[in-house]
C-alpha cells in the first residue's frame, strides 16, 4: 500500500485528535509524508482553557496552542494546510479534495491512509436572531477571540448562555467573574445533565451565590435582533431578559459530513473499532468525530472530551502508520471546576445505567473531607451507582471542594476493572488527617452502598 | 461454644483496632457478652491526631477519642476495663487473667473468642539516659499529654528527635511550627525508609525550609543525664547537641508477649490468616500486634498502621462473634503531610520488591499538577516501581503539594489488581485544567513507565 516514497497519510482537522494522529505517525514512521489540513488558524489548541482567556487571566490566545504548524513543520515535518477545507473524499483514488477558504482553489491530496479528525461543531438551534452579531458559540480560539474582544469593549453587560451543561456552567463562570451579569438558560430542569440532580444542585447554588442568574425547566423560543445586527434580549417560555451578549451551549454534534458517502454512524458519529478504523480500510477516524468504546457500557457510545481525542489520535496515527496500537477505551470520566466546587464523574450514570439496561440503584453520602480534628475540612458529596444483582460499581459522582477530580480517579480503575463494592470496599486507601478521614469518602461511600446493598439487594 | 447467655467475647486493647473488633462483634451479635481490656486511661483513640495537640491546634485531649469508655458501656453493652493489663492466657480453661494497674487485684476473665489487639510499643533504644524525665515516646495519648505539658512550660527550648521514620518527621514538623528549635536525627542516610531517596529528599528539604535541622547517618551513642533527672544533651557519632526536650521516634514494635506461649510470630508480630485467626482455635488478633495480608507481595507481612488496625478490628469482630469475614488485605499505602508537602505511597517500593524476589525497575518523572495555562501550579514527582518480564505496577510513590494523597489512592486499586503499565495507562482519567494538565501526573508517569518498559526491558 506504501507509496515509493513511503506511506502518505493525510489527516483532517487540526485539533487534538488530529495533531495527536500526526505526531504519533510521525513517532511511528520517521518516513511516511503527513499533511494536516485545518479549516482554521490554529492547530493543536487546548479548547478547555478559553474560559482563562475570556476571564482576562491569559492575554494572548496563543498561549491556547501546544504547538504551532511552523512547529510541526519544522521539527516534525509534518506538513500542515491551516484555512484550508475538506470538501470530498474520493476514496477509491485514494484522494481527498481540499479547498483554501480564503482563495477558493482546490488540490487533491493522495493518501494510503486517511485520519478523520474533523471535530465536533456547536447545536445552533434555528431560531430567529440567532445570527446576531452579538452571539455566539464557544467552541474553538475563533469564538474565544470573538467573545473576548466583545466583553473587552462591553465590560458590564449580561451576558445570556443558552444550555447550562459543561460549556455553559463554565463559561457562565468565566464572564461571572470577568464581572458581566450572567443569566444561564437551561431546557431541561437541571444544570449539567451528566450528573444526578442531587449533586448538580452544588453547582447550580454555587453559580448562584457568585451572581449567576439560573433559570432551568424553559426553552429559548427567539432572539431579539436589532437593526444593529445586535441581539438586545432573549425569549423564553415565561418571559425574557436582556441581552448584552448571547452564548450558545446547546451541546455539540460530530462534524462527519465528509464521511456521510462511507461507513457507518451513531448520532452521527463516525462509528469506530478499538483500532480506530472505521468499515472503509485505510480510513480511520478519531476524537469528537468519532464513537469511541465506552468500558462500563460495553460498547461503542458518542462521549466528545479532550482528553478521548488525544488518546484516539494517538492510536489513530499509529495505526495509519502501519504500527498495531489499541484504544484502552473511555469510561464516562469527566471533572469540572466552578469557582471553588470541583464535580466529577466516572463509569454511568443511574439514567445511563438504565438506558444500557442496567438494573441498578443509586447510594448518595455527604462525608467529611479531613479528619474531625484536622482544620479546614469540608464536605464532599457522593453518588455510586452499583448493579443490583452482582454489587458491580457502574459508576461515582462527585462534588466538593477538595480534591474532589482526583478522588474521582480512584474510582476510575474501580469501575474501569468492573470491581464489585465488596472488593472495592477492601482497596487499602490512603490516610492521613489533613488529606482525608479514616474512611476517606471514596471509601466511606462504597462503605455505605455496600450496607445497602446487603440490607436491601440480596 | 457459646455459654448459656451468649459468646463470651474479651478484646484485650482497646486501640482502634480493639474498638473496632468490640463493635464489630456488638453488630454481629447483639447478645453476646464483650469485654475490653485496656491498659490506659483512654479508648478510641486517634493516635494519628497527636501532632494536631502537640502543636496547640487542639487544647482537649479528649478530641482524640472518637468515643469514650462510657459512651461503649451505654450506647453497645461493651463492658470497657480501663487501667487494667492482661497478664496471662489460659487458653486450655478459655481465660484470660488480667490485674488492676493501680490496685493489683486479679480477675480471671472467661472466653468463647479471645481478640488479642495488643497494638505496638515504641522501640526505645538501651542508650545511657534513656530514662530522663524529658526522655518521651510519642505512641499514644498519654505520651502526647507529656509532651504537651512539657512544651507548654518551655516553648523556647530545643526539641532532639531520635528517628527520622514517619513519626519522627511528623513529630518534628509539629514541635517546629510550635515554635522550637528541632534537630532530627537519623540512623539511614534519608528519611522516611519506605520511600525511594529521591522522593524522601523533598521533605528533608521541606523540614529545613521550616528550621528544622536534620542530620542523617548518624547513631546516637548516649544521652547526658543531669542531676535534676532531665537529659541536657544528646551525643551521636560525630558530634553532640543541646536538648531541652528529646523524643524517642526509632520505630516500633508489635506488643504481643502475652501470646508468647502460642502461635507462630513473624518479626514479633501474631501471625494470623485473612479471618484474623491465629493458629489457636478461638484466638484472633489484629492491628499492630498482627501480621496482615499484602496484596502485592502476596503474603503476610508486619505494617502496622491505623488504617489496618480499623479494617483488621471489623474483621476479627465478627468472626469473634461466629460470622465469617475476610480481610481483604493491605498494599502498603501511607500518606503524610508535612507543612504543604503531602507525601503518600502504595505497594511495593523498590527495595521492597527486590526484597519479595520480584525483578523489578523504577522510573522517576516531576510532572505539573495543572495545566499550563492554569493558574497556581505546582510540581508533582513520582516514582513507579514495575515488575521487569510482565509490566505489572508493583508500586508508586509521590511528593508534591496538590492532592497528592488523593492521586496516590488511583494507584491503589492499579497495584492491587495487578495492572500492568500498558492496562493502566489507558484507564480514562479526569482532567480539568485547575486539576491536572491533560495527563495528570498518575497517567504521566504511567506513559513514561510504559515507554521505558517497552525501550529497555522486551
Amino acid at each position: 500500500m506504501a507509496a515509493e516514497r513511503g506511506t502518505r497519510i493525510v489527516v483532517i482537522g487540526g485539533g487534538a485528535a488530529g495533531m495527536s494522529a500526526a505526531a504519533s505517525a510521525r513517532r511511528a514512521d520517521s518516513e511516511c509524508g503527513i499533511t494536516v489540513v485545518e479549516r482554521g488558524p490554529y492547530v493543536s489548541s487546548a479548547h478547555c482553557g478559553i474560559p482563562y482567556y475570556i476571564s482576562g487571566l491569559l492575554e494572548d490566545i496563543r498561549e491556547l496552542t501546544v504547538y504551532s504548524p511552523e512547529y510541526f513543520e519544522r521539527e516534525r515535518r509534518i506538513r500542515v494546510m491551516t484555512h484550508t477545507r475538506a470538501t470530498m473524499i474520493e476514496h477509491s483514488a485514494r484522494r481527498v479534495i481540499v479547498r483554501s477558504v480564503a482563495q477558493g482553489n482546490e488540490e487533491s491530496l493522495g493518501y494510503d491512509s486517511l485520519v478523520l479528525a474533523t471535530g465536533a461543531r456547536p447545536i445552533v438551534p434555528s431560531l430567529e436572531g440567532a445570527d446576531g452579531l452579538n452571539v455566539f458559540t464557544a467552541r474553538n480560539l475563533e469564538d474565544a477571540v470573538k467573545i473576548r474582544q466583545y466583553v473587552d469593549n462591553n465590560p458590564a453587560g449580561t451576558a445570556v448562555i443558552v444550555g447550562g451543561g459543561w460549556i455553559g456552567v463554565i463559561m457562565g463562570g468565566a464572564l461571572s467573574s470577568r464581572g458581566l451579569e450572567v443569566v444561564l438558560l437551561e431546557r431541561t430542569d437541571s444544570l449539567l445533565p451528566g450528573f444526578d440532580r442531587s449533586l448538580s444542585c452544588a453547582c447550580e447554588e454555587k453559580l448562584k451565590e457568585k451572581g449567576v442568574k439560573i433559570r432551568t425547566g424553559v426553552s429559548v423560543t427567539g432572539l431579539a435582533k436589532e437593526r444593529s445586527g445586535l441581539v438586545s434580549s432573549v425569549f423564553f417560555s415565561g418571559g425574557a431578559v436582556k441581552a448584552g451578549l448571547v452564548i450558545m451551549a446547546a451541546g455539540v454534534a460530530p462534524s462527519s459530513e465528509l464521511f456521510s458517502a462511507y461507513g457507518s454512524k451513531q448520532k452521527g458519529a463516525i462509528e469506530v473499532n478499538d483500532l480506530m478504523k472505521t468499515g472503509i480500510e485505510g480510513i480511520f477516524a478519531c476524537g469528537d468525530c468519532a464513537t469511541a468504546y465506552h468500558v462500563v457500557a460495553a460498547r461503542q457510545v458518542y462521549h466528545p472530551l479532550g482528553t478521548t481525542a488525544n488518546r484516539q489520535g494517538r492510536v489513530a496515527g499509529a495505526n495509519a502508520a502501519g504500527r498495531y496500537s489499541l484504544f484502552g477505551g473511555i469510561a464516562g470520566t469527566q471533572a469540572l471546576k466552578v469557582f471553588d466546587l470541583e464535580m466529577a464523574r466516572t463509569g454511568l450514570s443511574s439514567a445511563e445505567a438504565a438506558m444500557y439496561g442496567f438494573k441498578a440503584f443509586d447510594v448518595l453520602t455527604t462525608s467529611p473531607s479531613r479528619a474531625r480534628y484536622a482544620p479546614g475540612g469540608s464536605l464532599i458529596t457522593t453518588m455510586i451507582t452499583v448493579e443490583q444483582a452482582t454489587g458491580r460499581v457502574l459508576g461515582a459522582q462527585m462534588a466538593g471542594r477538595e480534591s474532589v477530580a482526583a478522588r474521582i480517579d480512584a474510582f476510575v480503575p474501580i469501575v474501569s476493572e468492573g470491581m464489585t463494592l465488596q472488593r472495592a470496599v477492601e482497596l487499602d486507601m490512603s490516610y492521613t488527617p489533613e488529606c482525608s478521614p479514616l474512611w476517606d469518602p471514596v471509601i466511606y461511600s462504597l462503605r455505605e452502598a455496600l450496607r445497602r446493598h446487603t440490607q436491601e439487594h440480596r
